[in-house]
C-alpha cells in the first residue's frame, strides 16, 4: 500500500473526541490527536528524569502510536469496554493495529505490539504517562471552570507509578493542584 | 432509582457525535440525540402510509429508545463491530439498555427488547427507518456541498424493504436525489 | 409531496440552537432536535408512573413533533414572543406546522394540534414534560460548571405540577439537585 | 441604566447565528455580530464611492446598530417573519431597540429609528449594504465549498439598487463571480 | 481593485478567534469581528457621555477599523508581540492596514492611521474603549462559569481612564462586579 | 520548574487553530497539536523507506517538538511573517523554545535547535514532513468538499524532495490524487 494510502484513514484521529470527557459533560472536548501529541510531550517531560535512564525518543514513538487503532475503533470509554467480553477490546486494537500500523511501517506495528505486551520499562512508563496525560488534561479542565469531573480523581489517585519516581511525582502535584482549586472554589 | 438519576445520563446523547460520519470527514455531524429523533420523524412520515397499518405511535417509541444505550457504549461504528467477537456488540447494548432502561421505566427497556428481537413488524420497520434516517442525512450532507461519502451509497442501495412499500420509496427517492446531486456537480 | 421533500426541512433541526440557553451564555447549546428527543425521554421516564393511567406511547408521539414548527420559525425567546402581539407565536407556530407537519402525515399535525388545545391528559402531560426537560439541561449545565442560568430557577419552582404527581416529584428533585450544587459551590 | 447594565446583554450577539445560513444547511454559520461588522465594512468600501457624498461615518454608525435589537429577538428568519401579522416583526424590533438602545444611548436609539424611516439616504444605502453583505457571505461560502445554497441568488439579484451605483456595482461582481464559480464546478 | 476585491480577505475576521482568550483556556471565544463590533458598542455608549463632546460616528468608525489586519497577521498575542523586535509588531500592523485598507477606501486607511498616531482624543478614546471590550468579555466569561482567567484582572485594573470619565466609570464598574463574583463564588 | 509547570501551558496547542486554514475559509480546522501528531505519523510512514537508513525514532522526536513554540507564539501565517523584519518570525520562535522546552527537558530544547539548524539529514526530513502533513490535510480536505484552497497547490509543488525519494513519492501521490479530483469535480 502506498504512504497515502495508509495516511489518509489517521485524519480521522483529528477529529475524533476523546469520549470519556463527552460522557462527563465536557464539550469540544480534546481529540484522540491532541492527546496523544499531549501523552507523548508527557513523555518528553518525564523521560529525561528517570534513573536509570530510559531510551526517551523510543518512548516518544511508542506514545505517538498509543492510539492510532482508534482512527478505526473510535475512543471506547472504559464503562463500555466493560460491557464488552473479557479481552475483547484489546483484541480489537491489536486487529485495528494491524490494519493502520502494518501499510504505515512495519516499525510502526512493532510499537504499538511492544506497547502492549509492557515487556519493556519503556512500554510500562509510556502507559503511565497516557493516564498522566489524562490527569494534566482533567487539570486543565477544572482550571477553566468545568465541573462534574469527580469520577477522574480516583482513578488518578490510584495509579502505580512506583517503577518510575517521576510519574509519581506528576502525580501528586496534579492531585495537589486539584485539591488546591477544590478548596479555593468548593 | 429516581427519575432524575435515570435521566441525567441520557444527556450524553446531545454530545456524542455519529461516529460514522466522523471517520468519513463529517466535522460536527449530527449527534446520536438527533439521528434518533430523526429516525422518529421518518417513522412518522412513513408508517401511516404501510398497508395493512401499523401503530404508528408504537413504532415512534421504538425509534424513541433505539440508541438510547449509546449514552453507555458511545456509537460504535460498524467496521469497529466487526473487529469484536461475534454479537459482542449486540451484547453490550443489550446490557447497557438493561442499565439505562430500567430504571427509566421497565416499558422502556420493553421497547428496547422487542426492537432487538425483530419480531414484530414494528421493530423491524424501525430497523430499516434507522438506516433510511442515515440515507436522508447522507443527501442533506451531499446537498450541503460535503464530498467523500460514497461508501454510504451501496448500503443504502441494498437496503430490503419489500415488507414495507413506503421504505422501499424513500430509498429510492434518496439514491435518485442524490444521484442527481452528482450528475450536476460530478 | 413526496416523504422526502417533507422530510428534507426537518434535518434542520438538528443545527438550530435552543435560543434560551444561548441568551443566558451557554456557547454551544443542546439543538432543538436534542430537546426533542429529551422530552421524548422524559415522558417515556414518568409517564408510566401517572396514575390513573396515561397512553405513554400517544405522550411520547406528541413529545416528537411538539418543536417541529421550529424548522421554519427557528427558536424564538421567551422574552422575544412577549414583544409580539398577544397569540402572534401561536398562530405562527400553527400556520408553520401545518406548512411542515401536513406533507409529513394527517397524524403528525393532528398530534400537534392536540397539544396545542391541551384538552387531553396526554397533551397537559407533554407540556410539563417539556418545561421539565429545560429543567433537567439546567441542572445539567449547572453541574458541568456553566453559571449566570439563576433566571431558570423561578420558572421551574412555580411549575404548576398538580395535575401529575411525578411531574411534581422530578421538579422537586431538579431544585434540590440545583439548589445542593449551590451549596457546595456557592 | 449603568453602561455595564447596558452593554452585558449585547455580548449575545457573537452567540447568535445567523438563522437564513442555518436553515438552509450552513453548519457554524456567522454570527449577527459578525453580520453587524461585516455590513459596516460593506459600508466603508462603497459609501466614499456613491455621489452625491454620503455622510460616511454616520451610516458607519447605522451599520454598527442595525442587529442590535437581536440580541433580544434572535435572528427571525425571513419566512418565519411571514408567519406573523403584517408589521408584527418591525414593530417587536423597535420596542426591543428602545430596550437595549435607549439604556445604551439615546444616540444609539436614534440611529436605530432613522435606519427603520429609510428616509435619509443613509438609511437607503445601509439598508441595501445589509443585502450586499448577505451576498458577500454567500460569495464566500460558495468559494469554501458549500452548496445548496441557490435560494440566496435570486433575491441579490433582484437589489434595487439605482440610487447607489457603487452598491449595483458590488451586487453585478457578486453575481458574477458566483456564477462562475458554478460553471467552474457545476 | 474593486470592493469585492477588497472585501473578501476581510470575511476571515469571523473565523479568527481572539487568541488571548484561547491561551487562557477559553474554548470557541470570540471572534476578531465580534471583538470589533463589540469595541464600536462600547463606544457607542460611552462617547456620548464624554465632556466635552466626542465625534461620537467618527469614533464608531475608529473602532470598526481598529483590528482589520488581523485579517492578514492574526491576533497576535502580547506575550508573542514581546518576543519580536520592538516596534515589529506595530510596523506589521500598518503594512497589513496599507494592504487591506487602502483598496477599500482611503478613508478607511485614514481613520486607521489616526488611530496608531493616538494624536485624536477619538483615537486615544476608541484605544480605551478595545482595553474595556476585554474587560467586558472578561466579566462575560467569568459570569459564565469560565475561571482561570486571572491573569485578565490586573491589565484592566491598571487602565489610565484619566482623560475619559465615562471610561473610568466603566472599568470601575468592570472590576467590581467581578470582584463581587469572586466573592459570592470564590 | 516542575513537571507540572512546564506542561499546562502546552495544554493551549489542542485549541489553537492552524490559521492557514481559517484564513483560506476552512471552519473549525485542525488545531496545531493535531498537525504536530499528524507530523510525526508522516515520519514514521516515510523515515523507514529512506535510505541509506535515518534514526527514525530520532525523527519523530523532532516531529513532536517542531511546532511546541506556538503555545506561545500562535501559529503565525506566513504572509503575517513576511510582513515582520527578516529573521523576526524564526527569532521569536527560538526564544518561545526557550520559555517552553527548557524547563520542560533540555532534551526537548535540544531537539528544537537541531531542527532549526537543519544540519542533521533528520532535521531536514523533518521539515519536509512537516509540509508533506500540510499537503495530506490539504488533500484530505478537498476530498471531505472543501473549496478554495488552490493556493496550497503550488507550495506542495515545489516542495523540493531531493534528498528524500519516499517524500517525493508521497508529494507527487498527493498532487495526482488532488488533481484528480479535481478532475471529477472541477
Amino acid at each position: 500500500m502506498s504512504a497515502l494510502a495508509a495516511l489518509l484513514p489517521l485524519l480521522a484521529l483529528d477529529r475524533l473526541p476523546r469520549t470519556g470527557w463527552l460522557l462527563a459533560g465536557v464539550r469540544a472536548p480534546e481529540s484522540v490527536a491532541a492527546h496523544s501529541l499531549g501523552t507523548a510531550l508527557v513523555v518528553l517531560a518525564l523521560a529525561p528524569r528517570v534513573r536509570p535512564a530510559l531510551d526517551v525518543e523510543h518512548a516518544v514513538a511508542l506514545a505517538v502510536v498509543h492510539d492510532v487503532p482508534e482512527a478505526l475503533l473510535t475512543d471506547l470509554p472504559k464503562r463500555a469496554a466493560e460491557l464488552l467480553p473479557p479481552g475483547a477490546k484489546a483484541a480489537a486494537e491489536a486487529r485495528a493495529a494491524e490494519l493502520l500500523l502494518a501499510p504505515l511501517a512495519p516499525e510502526a506495528l512493532a510499537l504499538f505490539r511492544e506497547l502492549g505486551a509492557r515487556e519493556t520499562r519503556e512500554a510500562r512508563f509510556v502507559t503511565l504517562c497516557d493516564k498522566l496525560q489524562l490527569g494534566l488534561r482533567w487539570l486543565g479542565y477544572l482550571r477553566e471552570g468545568a465541573r462534574g469531573l469527580d469520577e477522574f480523581r480516583p482513578g488518578l489517585a490510584a495509579l502505580e507509578c512506583a517503577e518510575f519516581a517521576p510519574c509519581a511525582a506528576l502525580r501528586d502535584e496534579l492531585l495537589a493542584a486539584a485539591d488546591a482549586l477544590g478548596e479555593r472554589a468548593p
